[in-house]
């Protein structure tokens, strides 16, 4: 016994959802033609436009419907600085916290031989391409603080020194509002070796 | 600063769907954007399928894309058993659970006069014109043990018993494989109220 064939379909495709499982998928299905057809007809219009109409900007290869993303294609962002970030996202938060004006390059994940991901899969001959093209000045790595990111950075960190440009990292230390007690031992022992004058 | 319109939109679109919040529906769109653009076109069709084309089956009220549903529509059902839910899915789990051979009514909902739902939205008309078509032997009424659901449970059960049709209610008592200690007074209470021979 299922519920009919409509139905049951569209909790299996709400499962390509990640975190969905098959108790949230039917509480989804249930919520949207109980309480909200418009919305799930509205849903799915943007997931069609955007399957189809959203590919990666040519120049920092972020997400993007655009041929040039809209921070590739703005004249006033300083073209001597090169934020290299993981996500799409990572470019939101660094562009919300801070006053950086530089411009960003998008891996879309970071090097991960077993799971296939090389050099290649991150767009490494873009960037490359970019650092070969002169403009560059310094290359900020804000690659996560994971072992994957720490390699990502140290793979790209070598290819720009290789080619005379400042390469610099994030800098690792306790949070702000975080208490000492309970900041784990490595990043504890960063912010120890890389303390600053009052 | 945010990301591209396409994006922005899908994002906002996938809030739509119960227990999303701005977080998740940002790592919902990245996902399949990044590594399920199939899945997404599928979810796409399947939710536009279901909008459109998912109604209420003439007699038990339950959704479904066909005038009457597979229970409903079905010749090897008991007529004159009536088992009273609020949604589809307490269809589902009791034609999983037990061996009931009858047919639903499904409420889809409570009496809740706060939020507007009254005997009508919960297609009570459609119901005593069943209960008055002489077919209804016994009412189960298997709405949920809230206030709301045995509230909903009373009002049909005076309507059933007014036509001289029984009338019941689930058995509440311990669950199985529960522990005494854990579980709540009323339902112990009720458990001991109703005790069996052995």
């Amino acid at each position: 016994m299922t519920f009919s064939p409509l139905i049951d379909h569209l909790i299996e495709s709400l499962r390509c959802l990640p975190g969905v499982g098959p108790k949230s998928a039917q509480r989804m299905a249930f919520h949207l033609l109980e309480r909200n057809r418009e919305g799930a007809l509205v849903l799915a219009d943007s997931l069609r436009a955007a399957a189809e109409g959203i590919g990666h900007c040519r120049s920092c290869r972020t997400l993007s419907e655009d041929e040039y993303c809209a921070l590739c294609a703005s004249g006033s962002r300083d073209r001597s600085l090169l934020c290299v970030v993981e996500t799409p996202a990572d470019v939101l938060v660094i562009e919300k916290a801070t006053g950086y004006r530089g411009l960003y390059f998008v891996l879309m994940g970071h090097l991960s031989p077993l799971d296939g991901i090389g050099p290649r899969e991150l767009g490494m001959d873009l960037l490359l391409e970019r650092l070969d093209g002169g403009d560059v000045r310094e290359v900020i790595l804000a690659t996560n603080p994971t072992v994957e990111g720490e390699a990502t950075a140290h793979y790209i960190s070598e290819a720009a020194r290789s080619r005379g440009i400042r390469a610099t990292r994030l800098a690792h230390g306790v949070p702000l509002g975080g208490e000492l007690e309970y900041i784990d031992g490595g990043t504890l022992s960063h912010a120890f070796a890389d303390r600053r004058d009052l």
